[in-house]
């Protein structure tokens, strides 16, 4: 499978190594591709630089934004949740028609520092956003209610955590939770229509938020049926 | 101890079966005691009417929203989200001075049907506007993220549910922990002040929202830490 990750970052980082680790043919996309290769520090987050992970990752190419929506199959948007929508129009729309779309993202405001702010409101999460967006493409909020070395190593020693995914194509959810299933998921939660965005952006800041509390970054949260 | 309960639907039926089973004096409060009493048919809710409950508890007393919150050492308000502040004020805000005021409520939109919608904003949760109507109250928010029949009887075959509390006095949390663990709680999070009840209340609606679309009463979240 080919797929187009958005997003130089660690996100962006973690689950390309792990379609990598999959078997499956991976371009990031980033806006500008000789800049990135050329920055020699750390990033805001304090990741080291792009290059030296490059470096250690080479079947893993690099493109612009455009080249990305192109190559993939499946293309997965794992920006910062304020560049996300951004990013998606300078690929060119056009390009992610008909495409299973998974958005990772969460819609952080990091400016008044940590935990970090929210700016979703009920009808107008990232989510929506980015299916309204793409009214052609199949947009599936997935792998955002929990960090991100998490998402791709699931098993947790106290049980098995729960993965919320939400969107409006049967047959996309149906991909995006066989993905899940190879990565160790084993409770996979579909919670309904894109719109359910939000609550997964809400799950998602409520994991965040204990993270920041209790420098807690192994947990997750079990969905005890009975 | 002393227990006034804001609330004559299940919610606060269940709140003071449970708070007479451990040997306290409750009293519930209505707008109209004698209106209360006089209702024969089921509530919007299709709970019984509260004078057939109150025949099968009649240690507890029923009075006004006045009586209860100059009867109670602590207060619960187990109303709608909608009539909380209103019930507050209607019953002299002087009266909670100095109290612990349990905020059991979420910020349901039962206008268009179920799932209800959320009325709450981050900064504008109802934990928080209760804690500004009461300045001199301790506020905390506790007990809203499930269903109250879990909430009294939390134990679950599959493991621990978290509870998840907020507010800003550390002394009510922990005596809102102590209330919690004689009821079954294991794993109670204080999440911090009551800025978070914003959280509580998104997690609240996590399991409304996954109830009603799964009609299921019973499931609760664990924190799995590791």
């Amino acid at each position: 499978m080919k797929v187009g990750i958005f997003g130089t970052g660690m996100v962006g980082r973690i689950l390309a190594e792990k379609f990598v680790a999959g078997g499956n043919e991976v371009m990031i996309g980033t806006r500008n591709v000789e800049e990135t290769l050329a920055k020699s520090t750390q990033d805001i987050m304090r990741n080291p630089p792009y290059k030296e992970w490059q470096e250690k990752n080479p079947s893993v190419k690099l493109g612009t934004l455009d080249d990305v929506a192109k190559f993939g199959e499946i293309i997965i948007i794992a920006t910062f949740g304020n560049a996300a929508t951004n990013a998606i129009e300078s690929a060119g729309k056009e390009n992610f028609a008909d495409k299973i779309v998974i958005d990772t993202t969460n819609p952080l405001n990091p400016s008044k520092g940590v935990p970090p702010g929210f700016t979703a409101t009920v009808g107008n999460s990232l989510g929506e956003q980015i299916q309204n967006l793409l009214p052609q493409a199949k947009v599936v909020k997935a792998f955002n209610t929990l960090g991100m070395h998490i998402i791709v190593s699931p098993e947790r020693e106290e049980g098995n955590p729960v993965l919320l995914i939400a969107g409006n194509d049967e047959s996309a959810k149906k991909q995006v939770t066989e993905i899940a299933k190879g990565w160790g998921w084993k409770d996979i939660v579909d919670y309904g229509d894109i719109s359910e965005s939000f609550w997964l952006e809400a799950f998602g800041m409520i994991w965040i938020r204990y993270a920041f509390k209790n420098n807690s970054w192994t947990h997750g949260f079990a969905l005890l049926r009975k």
